[in-house]
């Protein structure tokens, strides 16, 4: 199966196809129709194309502000054999490539998946060479890589990568995103806030959890903020981002079908819902093979993959409307029109902000966070 | 369509509707067999039965903990005109009905909706006579009624009612959740922390949000906790009883398609990936009509109902595993076995307790809460 919601399209009978992709997917998303240039382009270099637009209402005394969001997601190009700077360079510009489409559809943020430009390869537990993959968040290779398409396409750019600190901050490495201006100036960086330590997910062995909270990047097409990964599993995570004002929360990912693929259509989704803001959820796709066996735990024997990841990046509105997936094996590009006057919308609709009790939240959890703290408990 | 799951089975060759039901329920749970009597009993009675198995690992060191969960979802029985008392006796009669069939499947723990004894009448925004159904938690018409099955079937029961307080406590109204042991008394009451004004949920008019906290109730059959109705779009309120140590919680619920159905999927699914509990998700069946005609806050002409309660009552697991629905139009019990020891053996995989990092949002919170949080924000 290649995505979802064409299988269901294609194979259910038309009424229920409608009734049941009403329930899955909510409210029906609007095809974009897009030139013949981007449709061309993604024939002859092989990547999935959608694009969508999620309705919103009018309102008096606001425009519109209507964004387009492209959600990128990739295979590696080389085998992870090949040099660090090739294997880097040829990622370049595959999604050089992609955010060209990305431009062509009008897009004007674009995400891409968690450490993009490099295989996924904390499933070794090798530091070598994969830490050499790791750079400066503003002046590294991938960054300025970046900001010049920013310019170029005036576009914001989302970009998680293996960031290596500087030497004043002891050189160590960290997961980080990279939020790129359209102006092609780094307005910032955002860190993951909770690290893995599941199956072949092994990354607590290379960097720590952020220390720097929950920033919002306040740029032209919206305040945008970033939950890496593995965050999207934790909903307080989620929320902060919500209190501090974000827009759009894109969640770079890399994840694999048998450990979570049931999982990923639920948990950005219920961050859209309980936030009222877009979420972004943009996973990689293809398997990637290693040059030395590892393990992962599970008692079995030792392999040079960890299984396939399944892509279907989406994209949620804050009432829980969501577009169908990009493709589960093909590199992607999703577009997804939004009107960010949506948020508001809905939270006077459904009043999640103002019935959210933050001071009983904060309350509790300072008694909870207590070392002789005894829960809340009643027997019989 | 009576439900999502057996639609999909129908309708979708062999293999797609095993990929599709795999990304949509998760693991598969394999179904129950029933006795004969309960099975004709659903025929009689006509209310929907179905039965499944949520896998979990054996231990080494601890014996499984097996339960069997019943949900019970229903419509109400006679006319809104009828006088109080005998809608009320109906009902109970009815909830008889069921709770007998619940424990001809050996079900141990069993759940209500939202306010089981009474119309869904607070879309009136009339006092009387719908508050003539609020009953005192531990002495009314219902928790009598219960109590006496409870001892009799040996099982704990969650009753979600409208309670009228005693004089001390001013004789006021609250939405309310009351924790009936298997020896036949009340173990204690929970209250709903979130209050819904949204649509034809008028709530507010009613009652106020609980100030009693997120209660865990030690129960024969594992710890318990309840999430009333629109607390479940709240995570935080989840996680609290999470962090109290439920290893069930139940979300009593009423409500209707046209405002939430998409979302009905997500929401307490999410919570038991989240939380690493189970999750028991119970809303009511069919349309209520009222005496008189109200309107909804949609600019649309008075009505006499406002919509149809669509069911689909579900449980999920710790790992995200789901059953597949209860009807979306008739009554049912839904049974699911389940061993509690699951929940430590997802904590233990996930990880998701133990990096939850919650002395981070206990601070955050601590600051957001403040007049004067601005919120972190970077701009260029």
């Amino acid at each position: 199966m290649d995505d979802l919601y064409t299988s269901l399209n294609d194979h259910l009978p038309p009424e229920l196809a409608k009734e049941a992709i009403r329930i899955l997917y909510g409210a029906p998303c609007q095809k974009l129709e897009l030139c013949e240039e981007v449709l061309n382009l993604s024939q002859s270099e092989n990547f999935d194309l959608k694009a969508f637009r999620i309705h919103a209402a009018e309102e008096q005394t606001r425009s519109r502000r209507v964004v387009r969001i492209g959600a990128i997601q990739n295979s590696i190009v080389l085998p992870t054999t090949e040099p660090v700077a090739k294997q880097r360079e040829a990622l370049h510009q595959r999604i050089g490539t992609l955010i060209h489409a990305a431009y062509l559809c009008g897009c004007n943020v674009v995400g891409l998946q968690e450490a993009w430009h490099m295989p996924f390869a904390f499933c070794t537990r090798e530091k070598q060479p994969w830490c050499e993959f790791a750079e400066h968040a503003f002046d590294g290779p991938s960054a300025k890589f970046l900001c010049q398409l920013a310019q170029k396409y005036n576009m914001v750019i989302v970009s998680s990568i293996l960031e290596r600190d500087d030497e004043v901050h002891g050189e160590v490495i960290w997961n980080t995103a990279v939020v790129i201006s359209n102006t092609g100036k780094v307005i910032g960086k955002s860190r993951k806030n909770h690290i893995p330590r599941v199956g072949d997910f092994n990354e607590s062995t290379y960097y720590m959890e952020s220390t720097i909270g929950h920033p919002v990047f306040e740029t032209q097409f919206g305040k945008i903020a970033v939950n890496i990964c593995y965050g999207r599993h934790h909903p307080q995570n989620w929320m902060m981002y919500g209190i501090n004002g974000a827009e759009i929360v894109f969640n770079p990912s890399a994840t694999v079908g048998g450990l979570s693929e049931p999982l990923w259509s639920i948990e950005a989704r219920n961050a859209a819902i309980a936030n009222s803001y877009f979420t972004v959820a943009i996973n990689r796709v293809g398997t990637e093979y290693f040059p030395n066996e590892f393990t992962s735990g599970d008692g079995k024997p030792a392999h040079k993959n960890f299984g396939n990841f399944y892509g279907s990046s989406y994209v949620t509105g804050p009432d829980g409307t969501r577009t169908p997936g990009l493709s589960r094996t093909k590199d992607g590009l999703l577009v997804t029109e939004i009107d960010l006057n949506m948020c508001r919308q809905v939270k006077d609709k459904w009043g999640f902000r103002m019935t959210q009790r933050l001071d009983m939240y904060a309350k509790s959890l300072n008694e909870a966070i207590q070392s002789d703290y005894q829960g809340q408990t009643i027997k019989e």
